[in-house]
């Protein structure tokens, strides 16, 4: 069952009769119905009563409405109103555009707006790369999305997402000081999506697609960085990777395995699935199996869909076939990037010894924490109430600050594993346990480890390059 | 000859001997050249010599360069680096993303994030009203260029064309609090843009296009006021016509002549004049005459264009013929939106007497102000170095202002009527004289007057309608 969340958090205003007893009794109902008690303010005191406020966090909609209910229940208590402090943050947008320049006089207009700017226009009419210097594209994101899958709510279109793309452009500024802005399209047509993106580009310095259903995320992501020369990272996907990369990393080292012997079950063929995958092999992971919703991809296995026939055909060496439940004995580790409930605590304990599970399905994952920490060594899940969360909020900021101070066109693999390694480092040997694989996405070392190593990354790279395009110059002035 | 302007204002850095008059000598070149000397800061000084910043207000790129080489000319000084105050205020862009809520602790996230802004999504997934109550799209307006026709400049593109966008959005924010946010767009084609504006609608209450080239302008706005829900504005018309109404109809209270009564000639058949055209007629002039490049428009004439063929239908009453120097004569208004110097002090002096004269072509007037000021009673330009400027900042930040207060789907005439009066009525009768028709953009009670009006017209607008449908349902019930 859920726990109370402050995401849940409900302020009853009631009045109740003058007794000595009136505010514990609304207490007490708070605590009967498992609810948590975060305040009782009286609001107003006369000699024949009290007005209330009783705030609590409850764990969902239903919860909310049965504690009002049992409130209003009391002896000569009226319900006057309740208030949701979610909704009254969300009120008006979590976002706003501000101006970084003063206008207090015809001078700083002048200079801000006409004639002044038209220097500036025409300096980058001239050279475009200027535009990367004088105007926001130099630190700003476009937070990209169609509504087609949003968090666990499903197809619920661009104006129902936008209060996510808003709090994740809060989070790009929060962590990384990155200019972020939502990009909610009312259009689920892939040509559509990739034309858009292209035709927005000139404002940004990179696109973050998100909550993009799959198999269509594949396509846009991969148009999008052949066509633009600014860098795109889809989160679902790329995100997950590398936070899944870091807490892996650590993991393994709490266990003492190694990336290269183990065997790991990925469960999910979709677009976390897919780039999990791709960047564990990457990473030097050997024997990866993953299961669809049929059971194990095989190389045996037909597959229209592209992106599956690439899993199918670059993991499970050891050609084994069946279900979930029987691919994940003997396994070292588990990943679920898929659905709630598919395993439970025997499944886990038919893994190997000192087992390492990865539950992320949200928000009920793919198999009971409780029960699988009977038997597993680390467990780690997607939600905050449980210890070692895999949040990509740990990877994206300091990504896109990498990205922007470095003025990359486009993310390499290189990259991506950089990113992984960053986090997983920014805990030392000796603060890692089993409770505690992966850094609290409060911890400020984290945006601007992965900021730097991405960063230095590019440069290493862009260097690489110029340095064999020397060596080819040379080796054509030799012929 | 212009006058030197902080928008070219400069900052040179040089070494000067020690001597007595080192700095006075530094001011007699800037002073013999014709610039304004803003500031002279003494940046180092030792027994040698002395630093100094020499800060100017010069004419333009060519005058800038001008000054610094008199200034190395000096004897013993020289030249350390000059710098561009604009191009400084410009550097990394004008606007930034920024929350409106606060990120401290693990229950803001809760609230902010997931898990309690899926309840944020799903209320609006139900009822997509709430989009203008739960996210930016309350406050937020997309500032949209394709960048073809960006101030003089023409089509520089849409990465030149940023600086100006993000300067909009500035006096967006400074002037009415509204959220804006530029959309520079790497398409030119009509369809194309468009369906970007339709896509990208989602997170925005209203769309400002801006700088788009005639005639494509005219068929995006129209269809995108057809589609979209959101009202659309296209500030070089709209904007520009909201303003010139508002001059002119104070400027005839100072010569006490009739709107219904004036003969008026507009030169500029393009965006502008159209706009302008249009509503002047719905403001009750009679007497209009167009003039493009060819002379004036007439019925008689045949227009491939549907603009122009509009325009030729419903001006030019006595159906004269000719260039505009003919059709200027005894006219009581020119309104100009058009090229430079297309007119003399003579062709000023052959119209009515108590002309007005509306010289709005930037930089350059279609007639020089100081020859056109010997016989016209009233004078106004783009400019600011002028009186009378007629700027579309007085417009545009209020109107929108408006238009989000009262959550409006469209742009009605009635609107722009209501926001030209506002503008007018900021004035009272017994502030308006020939040097004084328009107020300051720096007037606080401009963009509020101007919101306040929009707003009451939509209300009274909607009250309109529902008592139209309300009388048709009646009248069908009779039945």
């Amino acid at each position: 069952m859920a726990t109370p969340s402050p995401g849940y958090s409900i302020t009853y205003r009631v009045s109740t009769p003058a007794s000595f007893t009136a505010s514990t009794d609304l207490a007490a109902v708070v605590a009967e119905w498992g609810a948590a008690l975060t305040a009782l303010d009286v609001i107003e005191s006369t000699r024949g009563g009290l007005v209330v406020d009783v705030s609590c966090d409850t764990r969902g909609v239903d919860h909310a409405e049965e504690i009002g209910g049992a409130l209003a229940a009391l002896e000569g208590v009226e319900m006057q109103k309740s208030s949701d402090r979610t909704f009254l943050l969300h009120l008006g947008g979590k976002l706003e555009s501000v101006s970084k320049v003063t206008l207090k006089n015809r001078d700083d207009l002048s200079r801000a707006y006409t004639p002044g700017v038209a220097r500036v226009c025409q300096a980058i009419a001239e050279n475009p790369e200027d535009a990367r210097r004088l105007t926001i594209k130099r630190n700003t994101v476009a937070v990209v999305t169609d509504g087609s899958a949003v968090l666990g709510l499903g197809n619920i279109g661009p104006e129902a997402a936008m209060p996510v793309m808003e709090g994740k452009a809060v989070l790009f500024k929060q962590f990384a000081g990155v200019d972020a802005w939502p990009v909610a399209l009312d259009t689920q047509d892939t040509e559509e999506i990739i034309a858009v993106c292209k035709a927005i580009a000139p404002a940004y310095g990179g696109i973050n697609l998100e909550d993009i259903s799959a198999p269509r995320c594949f396509e846009i992501e991969a148009r999008l960085r052949e066509e633009l020369d600014i860098p795109v990272f889809h989160d679902d996907q790329h995100g997950t990777a590398i936070v899944t990369l870091a807490a892996l990393t650590n993991a393994l080292k709490v266990v003492d395995k190694d990336m290269g012997e183990v065997r790991i079950v990925v469960s999910g063929a979709g677009a976390a699935g897919h780039a999990i995958v791709k960047l564990l092999l990457a990473a030097g992971a050997h024997d990866v199996v993953v299961c669809g919703r049929d059971g194990v991809l095989s190389p045996a296995g037909t597959h229209s869909d592209p992106h599956r026939a690439w899993l199918a055909e670059h993991t499970n060496p050891r050609g084994v076939s069946g279900t979930l439940k029987e691919a994940v004995v003997d396994a070292d580790v588990f990943i679920g990037v898929s659905a709630p409930n598919l395993l439970d605590g025997n499944d886990v304990a038919a893994m190997a010894d000192e087992s390492i599970v990865f539950a992320m399905s949200n928000p009920d994952p793919e198999v009971d924490p409780v029960a699988a920490g009977r038997t597993a060594a680390v467990i780690a899940t997607g939600r905050s109430d449980y210890p070692n969360q895999i949040n990509n909020v740990l990877a994206f900021p300091g990504f896109f600050r990498g990205l922007l101070d470095a003025q990359c066109h486009d993310i390499t693999d290189e990259m991506l594993r950089a990113a992984a390694e960053a986090i997983a480092g920014t805990l030392g040997d000796d603060e890692l346990n089993p409770g505690y694989i992966i850094p609290s996405v409060f911890d400020p070392r984290v945006a601007s480890n992965v900021a730097e190593a991405v960063a230095a990354t590019a440069a290493a790279q862009t260097a690489s390059r110029n340095g064999a395009a020397e060596a080819l110059v040379g080796a054509e002035a030799h012929r």
